[in-house]
């Protein structure tokens, strides 16, 4: 189920330079010309280890249904563009193969996770549609996955809607779920992914009582099943908690057990000690404590290794905005061009793209832990040796490992290939590949860089092309 | 028009406590007793001096519309709510007055900014989508004016959909315009909202063609009007614009105008003078020059420091994602119900909350000049002197200025009153507004910080509540 199906599904869901550039294609009768782009980054956020890849599955759901509703075309004749270009797009449906890597895979920097094969018009045109989707939700799955490295096993709750990009929450909430959070306050993303709602309660419904117990008591009974006590609205230690204990005592007599109470202010680590105490020595133990306060990883991270004794941490802010980092530098290139492999060419090395057809292997240890993954061309058999992709000097042999492919067919002529994969699945797929990558490049601070090297091949291409475009210059006008 | 109608406008868009403590509200027959809650924000983003209110139309619509669909219904009878309730849902519209500030108002912290008359059960209900429309378009809106500071009478386009957070794209771009954005590539939302759309051109027209000079005079030729001509594709000064002076040279002669090139990497400021150079020296100094790459309003400030001619900024990330504040931290809190004043105690004074139902009056010198805002209880009359939120001691008299009250009724039942505005109204109100707020409010470095203060009632009513609350403490149990 998609959301937003008129915008997201529309033409006109990218930049206007995608449809200008369709224009010159078209007019120039190149339009339906055989064409390659990948979808790589370059930079992992959160100065981290690895990416969590997120985003396929609502992309492919957009591709498949690409239009241009009438009143798009309507608008793009406002604009001036040609008649005939618009009669083109009118008939306009997404036709190209897509290959992918396994939504929820663990990724590296400049690695192809998506190639697009199609005309040169529709693989250009969903461009920004890719980048705006798959940036994102790769961004917050990563940073929902660091969480749950600090968290352990205690269960992570997405309450961060209300601080969400409008309706970039929805995903957001996706997201965090495929990185490894257990539930979220958001209940349309729920609704629509199959989520895991949940909740506890707000200030305001204590202060429109006045007085805590009563409100304590009236919101336990009205939801038996998940209530937790929000403890902090006039004073934690001395109000909220006393008078949990309290409700508890009473509820119990009439058959409901309390579930938790939440700590959403002051010193976390000290007030949850407390408060377990508190708990503990009324009988409550199976009560949980909820934290929840512009938390991140470090912030877990530091209240567990204090001993915390927190069952759930509600995370907001920091989750859905991908903080400190706000954007995945994910990009788009054209690598192969009417069967001619094509690079974007810069002074700086690190700046040009990698040219032609081409797919990933992960190279794996003999217990399937993750080792280090190579860029080839496709068709390429024997991979016996990867060099680094800016320093040519720095090589490694493989041979003592065994490989897997990671793109794999997803779309075929504009069309889904096999099944659509849940989000449940997908964060399971993010719990079994993450625990194959071994725990230094999983550390916060300065985690080893997982290698990524290139085919020999694949260097010999990039670098004769490098070499013909500089003849180019050299030799004047191309 | 608003997007993403069944989503957005779904009783669903919030977070699942909303729901449960609607249904405690409603089994205790007190779902429809009325109360007050006022939006507002504690923190300035960037360290800057103002915050650019952002969001309203949109909130207006759902609001609206706001309704619990057949399918919504189903899903909460899944999650286990009452019978009684979800019926009671299903005939749910919103019923509340809602008054707020103009939107594209100059706000400050601590004051209301829309304030929330109506059913408790329909205004806590609320709260996440206010805070998730508002927050958002706040934040990008004061991004946008901070650029529009930096950049003077220089055009500013939004390139930012790709990085955007998912189709939380579509609201930036029209918060961008809002904050003073000229333009954005964002096909859809210039479509929605009825902003200006802009481009240029990517790296992949011209490696398609292999050929710059070609690729140029192909891409003119079809987009004659708005062509921008990408020039770093392989060497900026020696391939890029020697090429597009020659395109340029050539299409003159066919009576087309070459509108621009684009520098989207290298040091923009030697680049952009290079270029310059190089284009009236070849007589073409109507081609304007475009300039992108991480820019934000420091890089922009920066570049006019520098005598940089550049002539349009094309920003994305930075804009888009709010960098580097990430969130608006506003809140949404009850402040009346029942008729009776209600706040939230903190043992900080800072995270306490202002009772009653209040209303805003800013204050102007004899020019029209900002001067102070008083946060005051509706009714008041005079307002002679104004206090410090924190510091009672702190006072400033008011007699010599004059005051405009500024919360407005925008909806009388749950219907909108008054004309929509539309995103070029709203801009201009930004435009004239922030002239009126003195400069030394606006600088980017340690800016002097606008005076919000209380009225005498208000502060006493605060007081007395304050006292009323410990008062209950040290007497036990209430």
């Amino acid at each position: 189920m998609t959301i937003m199906k008129s915008v997201e599904t529309s033409g006109l869901y990218t930049d206007l330079y995608q449809i200008a550039m369709g224009q010159a294609y078209f007019l120039d009768g190149v339009a339906e010309k055989p064409a390659v782009f990948d979808y790589f980054f370059r930079t992992i956020p959160y100065s981290g280890g690895y990416v969590v890849f997120a985003g396929l599955e609502p992309l492919i759901d957009v591709l498949e249904n690409l239009k241009f509703y009438p009143e798009d075309l309507e608008y793009l004749q406002t604009l001036g563009f040609h008649r005939d270009y618009i009669d083109f797009l009118s008939s306009f449906t997404f036709s190209a193969d897509v290959l992918a890597m396994r939504e929820g895979e663990i990724v590296f920097p400049l690695e192809p996770i998506i190639r697009v094969e199609g005309r040169l018009f529709e693989a250009q045109l969903v461009e920004t549609v890719i980048l705006n989707l798959v940036n994102y939700q790769s961004l917050i799955a990563t940073k929902a996955a660091r969480m749950r490295q600090a968290a352990g096993n205690r269960v992570l709750s997405d309450f961060g809607l209300r601080r969400a990009p409008a309706q970039g929450g929805m995903l957001a909430s996706r997201a965090a779920i495929i990185g490894g959070f257990d539930s979220t306050s958001n209940v349309k993303a729920a609704q629509i992914y199959g989520l895991e709602p949940a909740g506890t309660m707000a200030h305001s419904f204590i202060e429109s009582h006045g007085d805590e117990l009563t409100a304590y008591l009236k919101f336990v009974k009205a939801n038996p099943k998940r209530a937790v006590l929000l403890v902090d609205t006039y004073d934690t230690l001395l109000s909220g908690v006393p008078h949990a204990v309290e409700a508890a005592k009473r509820l119990e007599e009439e058959g409901i057990e309390l579930k938790g109470i939440r700590l959403d202010s002051g010193d976390l680590a000290y007030l949850s000690k407390k408060a377990r105490e508190m708990l503990d020595e009324a009988g409550l133990s199976h009560v949980s404590i909820v934290a929840s306060n512009l938390l991140d990883e470090y912030v877990i991270k530091s209240l567990i290794d204090q001993g915390a004794p927190v069952d759930m941490f509600g995370v907001g802010t920091r989750l859905v905005t991908g903080f400190p980092d706000a954007a995945l530098d994910g990009v788009y290139k054209l690598s192969v061009y009417d069967r001619e492999p094509r690079m974007k060419i810069s002074d700086n090395l690190i700046k040009t793209t990698l040219p032609g057809k081409k797919q990933v292997a992960r190279f794996t240890d003999r217990k399937g832990m993750f080792m280090a993954d190579v860029i080839f061309l496709e068709g390429e058999e024997q991979l016996e040796r990867m060099f680094h992709p800016y320093e040519r000097e720095k090589t490694l042999s493989l041979s003592q490992y065994s490989d897997e492919p990671l793109l794999k067919p997803i779309m075929a002529k504009g069309r889904r290939i096999g099944e659509r994969r849940e989000v449940k699945e997908i964060a399971q797929y993010v719990k079994d590949r993450l625990s194959l990558l071994p725990q230094e490049h999983k550390r916060f601070e300065n985690p080893h860089i997982y290698k990524v090297g290139l085919s020999e091949k694949l260097m010999i291409l990039r670098g004769a092309l490098m070499e013909r475009y500089k003849m180019g210059f050299s030799g004047g006008k191309r």
